[in-house]
């Protein structure tokens, strides 16, 4: 578990990327008269309003936006409320000789913090495009400008403020017991090894409405830059040194 | 909300069909001592001990496996804990003129439950076959058995009594408000559309040890169906009537 702050730059770039890269994460909480906690699958992106030049491995807010009914903002709305953020890369199936050393390569991150709804409309707006640029990096400024009144006025962005968080991932081959490896039936008839898994963005498809011929660079680049860094990283990951 | 019970067998089906369907799903509970709630990436499956022929459409209980630490599993191992399960599949980026009714398409499923450690050992070795072979159907069987007794005593599964759950989904190609629509500048200049998105499971890749030649089918064909399903799944999503 790691405490945020300047002493671990290395934890805190690993798990904001993590994040950014994250196209939906997963965001936890208590909702009153229930004895559940709550998940609500959600879009978000780390930034600071107050240093918008603060790289990953600087202390970061968490900005998400997501249907959220009024009974949670409730909380929101009038202090903080204690949330975790969760994410998670499937990057293969470890496949070995037992079942119980079989395994994932992944990577998952999370992060403790206090979640606020962003009430000041300049940080909204930061807000807005920082999440907006995370689906499509520069569509905010390729998109419809400016928003209207009554879409920011609609439209509900929380701020969690961070207070720890950490980062787990497992790649490498397939790891065995001694006694499965000296194990001569099993090593003879049963396959050990990696199947990767990635995420594939795929060719745009134009609406029917859509009045603009070629799909743009921006948006095809980007597709075909992450899904080639997705595939690579599940690849490399099996060659790795195995680390879990 | 779905409450379940046999009035509601499509939105089981739904909900079961999507858990079963995920290779990773975020389970969340509160633990002692702590405002936050913790979420955890784990490895589930819908089934039922007491009846393993029942379908999707039947009621089911959860079973999981993952790393817990001993805290989490005090209150598991001493009565039953409340959790949230939570998964949620990315099938598209949904680019409109404007970024407020830019969107996902996407699948999620939230089951709220009361997870308890499985402590009989025929329900156990139940739970284990079933997650086993939802990473890859028949490796259970294809992999050294039998377990061990100390693999068998040092791995942990919860079962999850479902109190209830909810589906949640968004297809179709982009919408749009009115005023955006008449606007010709807008309409002229922006590239409205979806991109696709889905999970490739790929080339398996043995490992170091390996002595079987050829991957087997049921790993090699097992990955190609799901990858052809899950490319078919995100481009057939934008043709559907929207819904959301």
């Amino acid at each position: 578990m790691v405490q945020s702050g300047p002493s671990c730059v290395y934890a805190l770039e690993q798990i904001h990327g993590l994040v950014n890269a994250s196209h939906l994460l997963h965001l936890s909480m208590n909702v009153p008269d229930s004895p559940f906690p709550v998940t609500l699958p959600m879009i978000g992106q780390m930034g600071s309003f107050e240093r918008p030049s603060a790289s990953l491995g600087d202390p970061l807010d968490l900005y998400v936006h997501g249907y959220v009914s009024g009974r949670m903002f409730q909380g929101a709305r009038t202090g903080a409320v204690p949330v975790c953020v969760s994410v998670a890369h499937l990057d293969g199936l470890v496949l070995s000789l037992s079942a119980f050393n079989s395994s994932y390569n992944y990577r998952s991150a999370v992060l403790f913090g206090h979640a606020s709804l962003v009430t000041d409309a300049e940080e909204k707006l930061y807000a807005l495009e920082l999440i907006t640029d995370s689906v499509v990096p520069g569509r905010w400024a390729q998109s419809r400008q400016p928003p209207t009144s009554a879409e920011l006025q609609s439209t509900s962005v929380l701020r969690v403020k961070v207070a720890s968080g950490s980062f787990k991932a497992r790649d490498g081959e397939t790891g065995e017991d001694k006694h499965d490896m000296e194990n001569e039936q099993a090593r003879d008839s049963i396959w050990a090894g990696v199947v990767p898994v990635h995420q594939v963005f795929g060719e745009a498809v134009p609406s029917s409405y859509n009045r603009v011929k070629e799909t743009p660079a921006y948006i095809t680049d980007y597709a075909k830059e992450l899904t080639k860094d997705n595939a690579e990283y599940a690849v490399n990951a099996i060659k790795a040194a195995k680390k879990e």
